[in-house]
């Protein structure tokens, strides 16, 4: 199990002192460069990124719609191991982007967020693309409004894996609490956003998350 | 009926004088200032638009899916009239992004690429929030592999415009011949990409193109 802090910041320079600190510091594992972050500064916010955090896993959260090979190779110039296409995309599109992303040796994890039957998505998504992750995803807007998180997503995340033997990843909300019910589960990447970069104490939430997913003592 | 340039590009500068060009002929209605400009550079593709084009409509294209409110205000800080929000987001995000672009005076257009039940969706879409556009749109990814473009959603498009009482934008492919076939029908805002942003002569084409919906002598 990795743990990714996701950046879904609007100032470049915070986020990248904050990736930083929680890359030096072993905290994490995968820098996500937000989507908001993304549309703020374009992929200078990536290649800040990248510069900052050389040895860094760094992941562009792109949620590409359209145009996958174009919006993959801007990722990978700028510095991207992994980048994101959204599940609801054309399946043609999420070919073109996994297609790219494979020759320029990036991971492609495929978002969820939005989509409604998941499973007989992930069926489509599977049947025409060689994906690395389904990325399972409760929006910002939708916990706020909805008061859900990203735990009601566990069980069918590691089912997905088992049935279609395929890396998942979860994302939305999760925070120390969540980060419990993790613990052992089969997941390979959680994601973490606010509960991170909207604390005081950033690096200290941090590893109360990784304490709690057993992946430090 | 208006004239949208849809600025695909990944090179600002090519973007720029582009528009410049096409907004000085009078040959456009609205600059799109598209998701891969604005994944490459960030919201500093619509400010430079904005700046060449103090006068224009100026329409970023988001294709927001999720932190609606956070993403039109970038569009608004930044210059834009318009902003796009997927009707594959959830909507509660919709919802955010389109209450944020009325309180800060930008249009918003729901992009429909990938919707596969379409009228379902533009339903859901009108009961939950207020939206200026359904933009009915086939993606570049869809046009190159299946040979379709926006011709097969005129129609539909229309009649979703007389049906809901809500604007109608068309976007995919368009070029001079499907401009001959949108003379004269239902549809506020035309969308063309390649077929200018690729020519050898844009203002040649965009001039054929105005000419074919009627939209000058």
């Amino acid at each position: 199990m990795k743990l990714q802090v996701a950046l879904d910041l609007t100032n470049l320079d915070a986020a990248v002192d904050l990736a930083r600190r929680l890359h030096r510091g072993g905290l994490i594992d995968v820098i996500e460069v937000g989507t908001p972050l993304i549309k703020a500064y374009g992929m200078y916010a990536v290649s800040r990124m990248r510069v900052c955090c050389p040895s860094a896993l760094i992941f562009a959260d792109l949620k590409t719609m359209d145009a996958g090979r174009i919006e993959v190779r801007l990722a990978s110039e700028n510095g991207a191991n992994m980048a994101s296409v959204l599940a609801a995309a054309p399946v043609d599109t999420i070919r073109e982007f996994s297609d790219e992303a494979r020759k320029l040796g990036l991971s492609t994890v495929v978002d969820f967020i939005g989509v409604v039957n998941v499973e007989e998505r992930v069926k489509e998504v599977l049947n025409a693309a060689k994906v690395d992750y389904i990325g399972l995803h409760v929006g910002i807007d939708v916990q706020d409004s909805r008061k859900v998180n990203a735990e009601v997503l566990i069980d069918e995340a590691e089912s997905i894996k088992r049935k279609y033997n395929v890396g998942v990843t979860l994302a939305g909300g999760v925070d120390a609490g969540t980060a419990l019910k993790l613990r052992g589960r089969d997941i390979d990447i959680v994601v973490v956003g606010r509960a991170i970069t909207s604390a005081e104490k950033p690096e200290g939430v941090a590893r109360e998350i990784r304490r709690n997913l057993g992946l430090m003592q």
